[in-house]
């Protein structure tokens, strides 16, 4: 039986702000980087250990992986950060308050937006200046991999083959895996590692910064999955996401 | 022309403490986060920039490495952790204060410790808990890697494979390299890169937390090499490492 840990990177500084994020490089807030030490103490006081870390290139979460190694006293684990772990691309609501976004667009629009699978939000407009594409960290991706927007069905196709290519062959080689990651690629996992369909992972509220701990067969079929500390504070979490602006807090 | 930046980690609690160090797994002090901080913003003064870092398995290595990255902007950058560029182990001398180690040992003793090429300090006993095959970040070592105590010279002869195998490829694909280690695998790299001699490394005292940038061709030849920031600063920091216990600081 191998087991896998799934991180959400906690609060952000525009979760605190309830503006729609994305790929935008925001910090922690104080209470994200608290967050990550209490994953720490969870996952310290169930005996959890790893061998290899995984986290997206946004620095919320590495931050939230690094305040965990530091925590557990794991530094020096091996790391690899990978753009597919990003959260999903909100293109042009990035920074846009997600309230004062439902009083312009409609809460029908932006519960569309959110919540549906496969409707993406607004592109970035032709030259703005936070396409990836002008951005160091995603020099090496083609131009057809470079995002403007992604509903969450995008986000799915991109975060699915680095599991399949790079984290499923060093779980199956016994390797113990963390990963840290968003609210949508962590949403992309857990939607094929539990075969979930396309409606009930667009309901799935991912809580931040309690370690989601899923036991998995030779074969990588999930026997079970289950949040680290008290289930009444990982379902309170959960319904803080979904809460968020009438909704569709997940989609970060 | 390549560009190659090493960096030896800011002060640590034992270097406060005046302690052997070696490979005990001691944190940064304050003032070794302030010099981390103070090393980026020379890099960042500098335009100097990175495609690839490496840090020894020690947590002043690597928090030295991570406050860098944090303060450039730089956090998803691929990093390499390697034992190959811990601190030299210091065998049994691990945790003795160096002042007191001089009056029970005799200075000379103590000396010949810290400043030859190919003493060795006294071994860790058969069986002391610090020994590093006890320690699961050093469970991939062949037995006869794992030291129990180290000269320069057996410090040197680790690094150099790591060079050659690992960090000179990088450098030669034209990738830009930073490298946050430690006094005396620093010199292991500064000797192989400056073809430096034997009394003459022994004699080199290499401040901690200012970035050595070396100028290379592409046979990795060094065309030059400076400290960033104030030459007056980086001569200062050096001979208090070289006044440390009455000579020999570099030592760690």
């Amino acid at each position: 039986m191998h087991t896998l840990v799934l991180l959400r990177h906690g609060q952000s500084r525009w979760n605190l702000e309830n503006r729609f994020t994305g790929w935008t490089d925001v910090d922690l807030s104080p209470q994200g980087h608290e967050e990550a030490r209490a994953a720490a103490r969870l996952l310290l006081a169930e005996g959890l250990d790893f061998d290899v870390c995984h986290a997206s290139c946004l620095r919320r979460a590495i931050d939230t992986l690094w305040t965990v190694l530091r925590e557990m006293d794991r530094m020096w684990l091996p790391t690899q950060i990978s753009w597919r772990l990003n959260e999903r691309h909100y293109g042009a609501l990035q920074g846009l308050d997600k309230a004062e976004t439902a009083a312009r667009y409609g809460k029908e629009q932006v519960f569309a937006w959110r919540r549906s699978y496969d409707v993406p939000p607004p592109p970035l407009p032709p030259g703005d200046a936070r396409d990836p594409g002008a951005d160091r960290r995603y020099a090496d991706l083609a131009p057809h991999e470079l995002p403007r927007c992604e509903s969450l069905k995008d986000t799915v196709a991109r975060v699915l083959p680095h599991w399949e290519r790079v984290i499923a062959p060093q779980v199956r080689q016994g390797r113990r895996v963390l990963v840290a990651a968003h609210g949508n690629s962590l949403r992309a996992l857990v939607k094929h590692l539990d075969g979930m369909g396309e409606a009930e992972v667009a309901g799935l509220n991912i809580p931040t910064g309690i370690p989601l701990v899923y036991e998995l067969d030779d074969d990588l079929n999930a026997l079970g999955r289950r949040y680290l500390g008290d289930p009444e504070a990982a379902r309170r979490a959960a319904q803080a996401v979904a809460d968020q602006a009438g909704g569709g807090g997940a989609a970060g």
